[in-house]
């Protein structure tokens, strides 16, 4: 289905790029808001939203899942209507490191979208609470819109997508941002999605389950446990950043350097393979697993969830098998706070490497745990500038919760040095957000960057 | 080979990145120098280069390249070490279109990088007279180091790459510059080169075939058919630009927006199948060709050429069957020039879409011109700012030459609307070069962007 949109030209004007870093700081400053959904008022309102639903998620083996079927000759999982996602296996050789695995092939850029509105000159954002199986808590904040394009070209036979006609079409609003972004590299097999914020100047109607909160507001959500998803971080991460900090330790034209010189130098190199083929993993009826307990578990769920697109679906959902750690470690130098970025390699990235976080491990999956874990976990508590669990996509995962922490090494900095070891960089918060608008961060490494943007990381 | 390298920070210093853009304006604006070498002395410099070699580049049948042979399975041709890189088959679809082709897989990442240094408060770039043997003048020049990862880790078992310790390890230079850029999408699958461009404070000896220019001598050469190589154009396109220019017709994040949404609507979908198989070709003994002649030719050819870093050697090349025209068109909005971009998708691309020029076409490959073909090919004489024929990376295509011209539409401005059909935008030159920048246009519009750069486009 071929779709183009023609760009209208604006005319005589002057470019908003200057404007909206203004208005976005001046949204995390807010933190409370009497024209959208008060702060007091969040928790009840949150509460009502997962009360207000009688859904269910059960837990169904994969041979069961309406829909989906396993290829006769592959054994590859996919839907009866060719559209969606498949699970097949993958061949990975990164440099001397050769394993095969299954993996998430979802070929469509889907569109997380947060709908923008200046009420009395302060921007907010339209939030939703939706329900996704794979959530631990079923419902988290997303952002307005969070579709495949099969959701909204009607692939699901179910509702409309709400406030779709904001973000595409001749009626959209006026971008802020608008980027795609990989996803997990070790999950999903090059999967970007469409991250944008539109500022509209209509006043849409507010519909059940949808609030709007200052960026200060969801700057203080980001501090709680479990309540904005990974979309919705996802593209707070992308938010219009301050101003350029020119004290950093590099100059930009060397942080892309080292970018480009890892990417250069790390080839990832895959092929697709049949599922049943997959060395290491093994599948009965109810699931895809590795008998040393290890990475994760491919299994089915049955959903039944009446305020949905649709009434109820099955579908197979990654489940990792340990919580995760993704930390930051962060140190101040020439008076600027600096952020030790890690290249990362995964062989689900287009471009084979991204900049990842410092630390990004499921501890027990590997035999020696990486550079700087320790250093994270053993913090002082006063080191310790943010500590929340957020979990990844509970469209596609099943209780992805890692453990997100910034960490001040400045009380101990021979643990993490001036020069880092081989892999790592120092930068700045406003280098990340540039590095983020490039498409370079990964989404682990977004999540943090959401946080850092929106004031949730203590100073 | 696993080689990573770290980053030393620099100390309390101020950014360069504010430098940079000043630096290279002004040894734009240079036309000549006393330093390096002078206007007048290229010609019989560039003319001694060509008689100083003697080289000869012979067409020879496929099967009979030394080193080369083409699986037995499959018929794809490789070489016996496994390196450098393959012909294979692909199968295509992009949208309702589906076809098959062969395409040349080399998954490294090159190095293609350029010296600079200050002579006298002026930037100098040092080119190498260059030959390759797809150029059709054999000789061009090229970046100082044009180097495939064979190349410099000594597959090839020949002479070591000079100047290459001011890019790699730890003499190199200070990064002016440092980006992964993709290649021809229709011909490489996935073909990415780094293109950096490094300022040295060394003084280098001036090697045989080398020569040091500033940035004006070059922008005056990119006038001339046929010298300045692809490779050279790639990076000099990557320079930093000059100053922001606020009265574009559409914001930063509307120019992001509107490609975002070319990426999300255009799905690229393709796999690797046996070139025996590929429909529509046919091979034999001296080639891989179509009996409707379209398209390109895989033929093979045997080179001799004492100084180049090995003696002699065999490989095939692709020989597009026809040449090209590529073309911005540009108009004045706002007082501001314009350029008309266009959304390519190219199997080979690994974002599916990328920024191209307005128009970019081999007349006769497709039953239907292309928008604009006939604007460019029937501008009035005065309307034609730049028509100079250029070839493509003589390393991988035999005589790719190409008509690349940047056409004035502001007297005839109904055949280059200000809204433009869809797949077009428009955009002012520093938004073309932060496309760059960010990796998202093709290398036959960096190409044309080299000249916009360089000052060889009339304004």
């Amino acid at each position: 289905m071929t779709r183009t949109t023609t760009l209208e030209p604006a005319g005589l004007r002057v470019r908003h790029d200057e404007l909206t870093p203004r208005q976005v700081q001046r949204s995390i400053g807010v933190p409370d808001t009497d024209r959208g959904l008060p702060t007091a008022g969040f928790p009840g309102w949150f509460a009502d939203r997962l009360r207000g639903h009688r859904f269910t998620v059960d837990r169904v083996p994969i041979d069961e899942l309406d829909g989906w079927s396993a290829d006769p000759a592959t054994g590859d999982l996919g839907h009866a209507s060719g559209r969606f996602f498949t699970v097949h296996g993958l061949d990975v050789a990164v440099e001397d490191r050769h394993w095969q695995q299954p993996v998430i092939d979802q070929p469509e850029v889907g569109l997380l979208g947060i709908l923008a509105k200046e009420f009395d000159g302060v921007l907010h954002v339209l939030m939703q609470a939706k329900m996704e199986p794979g959530n631990p808590n079923l419902v988290q904040l997303s952002p307005t819109v969070q579709a495949t394009r099969s959701n909204y070209s009607g692939v699901h036979r179910g509702a409309p997508v709400r406030y779709l006609e904001h973000f595409l079409g001749p009626q959209r609003g006026r971008p802020l941002v608008d980027t795609l972004q990989s996803e997990h590299g070790s999950w999903f097999l090059g999967k970007y999605n469409r991250n944008t914020v539109v500022l509209t100047e209509t006043d849409p109607p507010l519909a059940p389950d949808f609030c709007w909160l200052t960026l200060g507001q969801v700057g203080a959500l980001l501090r709680s446990d479990l309540v904005v998803n990974m979309d919705a971080r996802s593209v707070l991460a992308c938010l219009p950043g301050p101003a350029r900090e020119p004290r950093a330790l590099h100059t930009d034209a060397e942080l892309a350097s080292w970018l480009a010189d890892e990417r250069a130098t790390h080839r990832v190199r895959h092929r697709r393979i049949p599922l049943r083929d997959t060395a290491g993993w093994e599948r009965d009826e109810h699931r895809v697993a590795r008998p040393d307990g290890r990475f994760f578990t491919v299994v089915g769920v049955r959903v039944q969830a009446p305020n949905r697109e649709v009434g109820g679906w099955s579908q197979p959902l990654l489940a990792p098998n340990a919580p995760g750690v993704v930390a930051f470690v962060t140190r101040s130098f020439n008076g600027v706070a600096h952020y030790l970025v890690a290249a990362r390699a995964e062989a689900g990235f287009r471009d084979s490497v991204q900049v990842g976080p410092t630390v990004q491990v499921v501890p027990g999956n590997h035999d020696r745990p990486p550079p700087f874990l320790e250093l994270v976990l053993g913090a002082a508590a006063g080191d310790v500038r943010y500590d929340v669990a957020h979990s990844e996509e509970g469209g596609r995962f099943l209780d992805a919760t890692s453990r997100y922490l910034v960490v001040d090494a400045d009380r101990t900095p021979d643990a993490a040095p001036r020069t880092p070891p081989p892999g790592f960089c120092w930068a700045t918060a406003d280098q990340l957000d540039a590095l983020v608008l490039r498409g370079d961060v990964t989404v682990q490494a977004r999540s943090l960057v959401a946080a850092l943007r929106t004031g949730a990381v203590a100073p």
